[in-house]
């Protein structure tokens, strides 16, 4: 069962017209939120990211938070994903006529669906892609329906052998892979992509930049090169549904395991 | 009435399931296409870009050229549209599970549609956009479903009163309005961005192209800053659909209209 502009109705019945703007034009945003216990975790962090994404896209959120937890609530339950689970929120600006400019007047498309969330275990490889991130780019702040680069990025990595790509930005500067962000171990001191950069303000990015605080571990926001990340003694990503993974390999670069890695303290306390 | 997966069928009872890949994630391409009398005009440039773009994508296409064109041509009857037209083919992954690596099987959307196309008389204003275009991303070489930076440049240009947006390469070179390719003159040579600026190599931008080599008029495909567009004698833009369109102002700078422009001899050669 899923969330359709107001009803809850079966995957199987859930359709939108050829004519939404999502479908033709990439033209909407969405969040992938965890959910733990029946409810979504950090949901006004994702719900701010989403508002923010709204405003700069002048697309009204026909939605409120939450009217958002009340439905996924009910999605959790009527799909019996009481334990780990993660929702997709999806908006479009809906219908319109033919061409980019935007119709006066469109009723957004409001889809949400919810899907078991199996926890990680082990770690992944990452291969550096030859597509650039475009950091100057204001859609990197939020997650548009715009994932094509990202898509070709991870499918050629995959062709590979490697699990994920990394990505690089147009200065050759490292973002992320393609769904989450990057952090790396130096001495002792982690270090992750700056926004500038291009990374997405992740959730789970952070949260663990909050972790570090508390825990009074020293973090950078910074530029990095690859040269960088291949001489970490540790290399993990994040997001809110992988929530800490750690990265075994960065093209013919191997990670050794540590006695006692540091993504292990944020895996737990992610967790 | 449109083509939809291999049937012909109103507008209204077309729709894809919630969860094609091309509404979640933008993974798709399509084509816009000039029609008159009843049929495509330059069918085999457009679709040797759609299988290029396939081709990269790793997206089989489902359909020949000539099945495409017996459907437009259907199309354009059964709608009245026997005059001038336009058709947009538009492919996507279809249906596939949740993220974004593409799965083992999945059988691609196609949907064709027809719409009457209005001559362009008149003019356009363009007002220089502040979002960049990534002219290293291997996507600006074909038409994917990845318009929002296009759709927000369009949309920030008429907001300030304007009727497109010129957009830049993350260099500052000029590359094309939103949904057009862009022309100056100067002295009596045609310049156009090239196609490693991040412009894409439009139909109707190759077809003024060679245009100009029968005409005996010079024409540079270079790198071309704000500035050298500014002090041009004449601009226009060309798309598949608009055709040749002049440019009467881009930002506070305006063009005035030549006794003999350029853009007219070629307006009347492209229609």
């Amino acid at each position: 069962m899923l969330y359709l502009n107001g009803k809850i109705i079966s995957n199987s019945d859930a359709t939108i017209p050829t004519n939404d703007r999502g479908f033709l034009l990439g033209d909407g945003l969405f969040e992938t939120i965890r959910c733990a216990q029946g409810s979504p975790a950090e949901l006004e962090a994702h719900w701010n990211r989403l508002a923010m994404g709204a405003n700069y896209l002048q697309l009204p959120l026909l939605l409120s938070m939450n009217e958002a937890q009340h439905n996924i609530e009910k999605l959790l339950a009527v799909n019996n994903l009481n334990q780990s689970a993660g929702a997709r929120i999806t908006i479009t600006r809906g219908a319109g006529a033919r061409g980019i400019s935007i119709p006066q007047h469109c009723t957004p498309t409001i889809l949400i669906t919810v899907f078991p969330r199996n926890k990680n275990t082990g770690s992944t490889s990452l291969c550096s892609s030859h597509i650039r991130i475009n950091e100057q780019s204001p859609f990197t702040r939020f997650k548009t329906l715009n994932y094509l680069d990202k898509i070709i990025a991870r499918q050629q990595a995959q062709n590979n052998g490697f699990g994920d790509a990394l990505l690089l930005n147009t200065k050759e500067h490292v973002v992320s892979a393609t769904t989450a962000n990057i952090f790396f171990v130096k001495g002792k001191t982690l270090h992750t992509p700056a926004i500038e950069e291009g990374a997405l303000p992740g959730i789970t990015r952070q949260k663990i930049i909050h972790f570090a605080a508390e825990q009074h571990i020293a973090c950078e926001e910074g530029t990095y090169m690859l040269k960088d990340l291949l001489t970490a003694t540790e290399v993990f990503i994040t997001n809110s549904i992988i929530g800490v993974h750690p990265v075994n390999a960065i093209n013919k670069i191997k990670f050794n395991a540590l006695p006692k890695p540091t993504h292990e303290r944020f895996h737990a306390l992610f967790e």
